[in-house]
């Protein structure tokens, strides 16, 4: 058996390599940006008023002050000449100050009579004027890579950009395999159940960025797990779901191999989801995960997202909290565990007291994996511990 | 000028109601479950075996027990019989335990001789069997309202649900207005920029659950902005952005009143984003943020993604930090001031130097906005301050 981290060694080369695409920036949110982009504009292309109210020649100004108003500046319709002294221009928010130009007066300090303004005390101390490229100059970078929130959407947007380059999206097949399983709206016949890992995993990949295609249910007979093959094609990755122990029942190593898969077997010294497959079958790289829901999730969750996370460019590093227990632990077996706990917000996490890896509604209720390694020893209250947050 | 709560709320009620549709399990990652849903099966539907191994009718057993095999249990292919004393069935992981079986017994822990079994030692404790309904029995609810994440919907598949009820989402028209705006692909002409509030924003609503229409950028014109108010038909919440402040170029809320809107003018005790809009046009809310790009931002933190959380039935709260200062901070004036700042991860925050409100590099920059009460004295670093993370 081997360790999570060797294990994890093993499936990054499987990741699809990152390419780049080109989206319309109205759908470029939640896609990684694939590379660097410079601003096409500068802004403020040419000094604003930051305020209404009137700009003036001179930034040292004093209550009594009078000016004669030349002329006006609002947004997208700037003044055509000078200022000099002793003038005014009209401005409003946005508009451009017009050369010479070294003040704003807010208009709640002015008294206008017809052509002519007065100012009155207290003056602020201005002098309201956003210098031009004061957010950013033509040629200036956004790096790459890096997930497109809404800000850097708006800023890539002001830079004069309509398009992005961004990581294409890796699309990943997933393929419940096993003669108990129905869909959800079956209803179940005798020694049968919901497949349901396969609808929650879609969910996982597909948050965390990548396409998933959600195919048939396959039955534990080499014919249908061909027609599943055949179905799976095109996708970077194909992730099977259950067979992937070493019962007699498990079909899937078999089947892939006989259809030219190059696969490997990895038990990992891991609670929960001991036995992992990774390999490529032609074009397309395979995942198989165990079949109890609990185990597929954090099979997931430890190699497939890293995987997702390659494809795009990003780091695959996967950030831990340091959180205080708030029960108790016993010691932990041979194998590193993912227990799964809920975090109370205010540095303190529980661990669920049923780790069974069958049990969904435990992770439904669960917001965190607490890592326990090998041998680690009983835990109290309070002692501190490794924490994945779970996506 | 009303504070930040007075506005939220007298806006809060602008929010569209909570209305329920039905999607496919596959399109419910990110959705809102908005009725609660119970089990419509049991989990597991019968007892089953957690390991590959022999099931047999005892829990007491000891090395050098044997047992006589009479038959086999697959997941998916019961066993259709009873288990007496001294019998045992081969079982898979999953399998259905036969009426009769008390424990499964790991296949490492036998020697298999044809039909016969016999124990050998050390055995484990087992009984490695998953009881009838140890994950959820039939009519266990899953609450609601609740954001469905991978593990709700694996937990609902389970449960026997192809479809879920979840909230309709707000479907919110975006209108930018000024004349010195153009699109992002443009080549700006004197005192033009790029209009690029709404493709921030509309990502900012989407990633809250919201359906965002970003109309054309209307001029500063009544027909410009007439024909906006038409293209917004339909649309849940008109957002305007620009022209909500008090200048003489200001027609966004003269057309509105103009087109039968009740609008309400306010402004708010806070920086950035002073002016606010908000009323209603026919069937549709309408909110008004100012024009600058950080303004509208925290705006739309501070009141839309409000007014979207009740649409789908969520909770209204903004959950709030509380960080250590790692700068300096002077005192504040007498509007609660939103100031961007970055997080250290460990506890910390620095807040941005320059909070000019036309700045969207810092915006993008930052991932939480520091909330400073009115008339708040100096800060020092090390200080602890209220802290909203950016969504």
């Amino acid at each position: 058996m081997i360790t999570v981290a060797e294990a994890l060694a093993q499936v990054l080369p499987l990741a699809p390599r990152p390419e780049v695409e080109t989206v319309p920036l109205r759908q470029a949110r939640g896609r990684v940006l694939a590379q660097a982009v410079s601003a096409r504009l500068t802004q403020p292309p040419f000094a604003a008023s930051a305020m209404d109210g009137y700009a003036v020649a001179t930034a040292e100004v004093a209550p009594g002050d009078a000016f004669h108003v030349i002329g006006e500046a609002a947004a997208g319709h700037p003044y055509h000449g000078t200022l000099g002294p002793g003038q005014a221009v009209r401005i409003f928010t946005g508009g451009e100050v017009p050369p010479g130009g070294k003040r704003v007066i807010i208009q709640e300090d002015v008294q206008r009579d017809g052509d002519q303004i007065t100012l009155h005390g207290p003056l602020d101390t201005g002098p309201h004027i956003r210098p031009a490229g004061g957010d950013f100059a033509q040629g200036t970078h956004v790096s790459a890579p890096r997930s497109l929130d809404p800000a850097h959407i708006a800023l890539l947007a002001a830079m004069g950009h309509s398009t992005l380059p961004v990581a294409r999206r890796p699309e990943i097949a997933l393929l419940m395999t096993g003669d108990e399983l129905r869909a959800p709206d079956a209803i179940p016949g005798p020694g049968e159940i919901i497949g349901s890992n396969g609808y929650g995993l879609a969910a996982l990949f597909e948050a965390q960025g990548a396409i998933a295609r959600l195919l048939p249910i396959a039955r534990d007979t080499p014919e249908s797990l061909d027609l599943a093959l055949d179905l799976a094609q095109g996708a970077d990755v194909l992730v099977t779901i259950g067979g992937a122990s070493v019962g007699d029942h498990d079909l899937v190593a078999t089947t892939l191999r006989k259809a030219g898969a190059k696969m490997a077997f990895h038990g990992i010294r891991m609670r929960p989801g001991k036995p992992l497959m990774a390999g490529r079958l032609k074009d397309m790289s395979v995942i198989g995960l165990p079949g109890n829901p609990v185990s597929s999730f954090v099979c997931s969750i430890l190699f497939v997202l890293p995987m997702i996370r390659r494809a795009l460019g990003l780091s695959t590093e996967m950030p831990e909290l340091r959180l205080r227990l708030t029960n108790d632990l016993g010691p932990n077996g041979p194998r590193q565990h993912y227990m799964r706990a809920k975090m109370d917000g205010d540095g303190g996490v529980l661990v669920a007291d049923n780790q069974d890896s069958s049990l969904l509604s435990v992770l439904a209720r669960s917001d965190a994996l607490v890592i326990r390694p090998p041998k680690d020893a009983a835990k109290a209250a309070g002692d501190t511990v490794r924490v994945l947050p779970l996506p």
